[in-house]
Parts: structure tokens; sequence; C-alpha cells
């Protein structure tokens, strides 16, 4: 048996943010897996088969990628940005753990990739420059008033924040639920940077003040990152520069 | 004035983890800047001048790749893992704002790279796979109590948690104090994971359950990885797999 799982990040869009170590996973793999436009980035070749799915069937989709391996299969499970950031890692490995006991000893890997609030923040400056948080706001998977209670405890700590998953067509009330809490738990007028669609060719990156932040400026292509409260803004010709200094003064 | 600053991240170590992106960038600059170890990892070449500086001297540094940007020269800031995340954006763009004032309208950019947390969480297999917060435990830029407080709320908003710089020679006893901090926090056993080196031929990875740890677990070459309350190990011939759940129960 000398079949795998490579997990596998494809970065945020561009093909120059793939890391050489997961070119050379699709390379050389029989089988992709994968939500459809993730896979639709993977050149079709012979003796390579796609596995496009749909959104929501992430456990169906790992437990067919564990299947095709425990078969002999060379299987790359396609993420976005990095798998183990919000994305097909965690899946794939509550699937082995509920799977068949032989699922456990198939060789599985992670193959990191650049999380799209790192890629959103590299746009802005560096707004992730000092200590910060990472927040899935969907609902979907915890219930709301975890999500609100993080939130809370972040602002507490002077945390930036990066928020993945802020706001969806069909719970568009936790986004405005968010904004409340944040205009609420900041106490000040902090930088807020809306990153639609980085490094592809309709990338929006907006800078707003919470005070002036609405829901509809995110959607769920859209990386939302909150300073803390040290986030400077360094204006110039074109975008505005935000990034969080390295030291806090005692 | 062509000149640019590409503030690159290097990822962790081994060469198929550099974005292409950044591997373009290096091959167009004509001065390197940063820390000895990761201008040691650039190839020398004709018509590249390598400025190597010792550690703590970021300002400086920044301050020279300015100045050589608005000479007209094509400077690559090289740091490793992200530059975004506890490394050289943030100094950049603290030495722009404090700088003159034509080096604020200078073509700077930040490139992302694999940062040290998700190469290590990607070993580990998913421990970062639900909300997650990351600090820097290095007290040289921040008072302790700040510390010691974004450790408290971490842990009691159930958060997972990623420290960079966890120990120095110089000051041992903050992590000593993390640990302490931790165990009383927590209230239950998650597992640790010590990764040092990732992706290097040295690299070690250890997971420890919390009542374990002892602080000299860690190094500066070491990231410590905190899982939360749900985080799961799956037993294994070999190393196990620690992962965090996507989902949270009502």
């Amino acid at each position: 048996m000398s079949g795998w799982v490579k997990i596998a990040g494809l970065g945020p869009g561009r093909d120059d943010l793939v890391t050489p170590e997961v070119t050379t996973a699709l390379e050389q793999a029989t089988d992709i897996v994968g939500y459809i436009p993730y896979v639709a980035r993977v050149a079709e070749r012979p003796g390579l088969t796609l596995h496009p799915s749909d959104n929501r069937v992430e456990i169906d989709r790992s437990n067919h990628a564990l299947e095709m391996a425990a078969e002999g299969k060379r299987v790359v499970v396609v993420s976005s940005g990095d798998p183990g950031v919000f994305a097909m890692a965690a899946a794939v490995f509550e699937a082995m753990e509920a799977g068949p006991a032989d699922w456990r000893n198939l060789s599985v890997e992670v193959l990191p990739g650049i999380t799209a609030m790192l890629a959103a923040s590299a746009r802005a400056g560096a707004p992730l420059g000092h200590d910060f948080c990472a927040i899935n706001l969907s609902d979907n998977l915890k219930p709301w008033d975890l999500i609100e209670k993080r939130l809370r405890l972040a602002a507490e700590g002077d945390f930036a924040m990066a928020f993945y998953n802020p706001r969806s067509k069909s719970r568009p009330e936790g986004f405005v639920r968010t904004l409340e809490v944040l205009k609420e738990a900041c106490g000040d007028d902090r930088p807020v940077i809306f990153a639609r669609a980085v490094s592809m060719p309709d990338e929006v990156i907006k800078v707003v003040p919470l005070s002036q932040t609405t829901p509809e400026m995110a959607d769920m292509r859209t990386m939302v990152i909150v300073g803390s409260s040290r986030t400077r803004i360094v204006e110039r010709d074109g975008a505005p520069i935000i990034y969080t200094p390295r030291s806090t003064p005692a």
C-alpha cells in the first residue's frame, strides 16, 4: 500500500504564491479532491483524475480521499490559503479519527500555504505585526455566543484580529453583530481593513475607521482585519500603509 | 527614481517552501538586507550585494534599505517565515514613518511567506484548525504584564495559541512564567507542541501534555503551540496527529 494523502494549500489565488512543495505534490498526484473552484486551479493531464465537489461536504470529501489512498492512490486534497487554517486539514483528520482503524496509518501530510490573513496583511502593510487572533466568524459550526465571547476577550487583550468567513448570504446577521460588538468593545476608532480577492485581478483593499464600517463592506471573499489600539496609518500617495508597531510601551 | 524595497518571507527554512514571488524578487534585486542567517540563504551572483547584519538592529537595517531604494537600488529585505508576523515588515514601516517625508512614496511591498506557526502546525496535524491567537513571548518590546494578560484572556476564550520567541538565553524566566500561567488558567491537560527547526534536517516535533511541560523544552528556534480544550490527539504508528476540530457544540 503506497498511497498517500497530501492536504495542500494553494494560497490566496495567484500562481506565484503557491509553494514549490505544493506544485511537486500536484505533479505526483493521481487524484485531486476539493471544492470546485480550487480543483479548477489544477491543470488537467493524462493519469490525473479531478474530483471537484460542492461546498459543505468536507467530511464526504475527506472520506473519499482517505478511501482512495487506502487503495494505493496518490491523493492531493486542495484547499485555498493554508489547509490548517479554517480549511481542509482538520476535516481530513476528523474523518480519519472516525473512520476504519487502518486509515490512521495511512501517509497523510499537510503542505502549508499562504493563508488569506497573511496575504491580506501584506497588501495593507503589516497590521498583524504584533500579537493577534484569527477568528472564523461563520456560526455554522459553533454557537454565536462563543464568537461574541472571543471578540470581547480579543478586544480586552488589545489583540489585532483577522476574521475569516465574515459574511454569507445565508447568515448576514452575524457580521452586523460583530461590528456592533467591536464598536462597543474597542472604545476607539481603529482602522479596519476589508481585503477582497487578494492577489487576483479584481483585488480591492479598503481601509475604513471602525466607526464608519458597515456590514455590506464584507462578503465571503473578503478577509477582514481589525487593528489593535496601537495600529498606525501612514498616509502617502495612493493607498495608505497600515501597520502595528512591534513594541508596546510599559 | 526606480528603486524599490520588497520585504520578503523566506518561510521556515527549506527551499521548496519559498514562494515563486519571493524567488523572482531575489533574482531582480541589487541588494539584500537582513539578519545574517537569512541573508546566508540567498545565493551570491554578479550585480548583487549582500548586507548581512546582526540581530536587534532592525531599525538600522530598515533605514539602510530605504536609503538604498531612494538611491534607485532594488532592495530585498529578507525575513524568515512571513515578514508581517513578528518580523521585518513592521520595522521597515516604523523606519519609513520616522524617516524623511520622501521615503513614504517609495515603492515598498510585502511578499508573504510561510510563517513558523503554519509550518509547525502542518507538521503536527492541524492544531490551529479553529480560532487561535499568535503571541510573541519576547518581553524585549512589551511589558510582561501585557503578555500575562493576553495569555489569561486567550485561555479564557479557549483559543489555541501559537507562541513565537518563547525563550532566549538572556531572558529564560518569561517562558517559566508562561507555563505557570497556562497550567493555572487552562484547567485541563491539553496537548502542547514543541516544534524545533521545522522543515530542516534537524527538525524535532514533540507533543507533551501541559502538566508535563518544562521550560527547557523550548529555545529561540522552537515554535510552541498550545491546543484548545477541544484539541484531539489521534494515536497511530509513529508520531500522533494533533488537530483542533472545526466545530464547537453549543
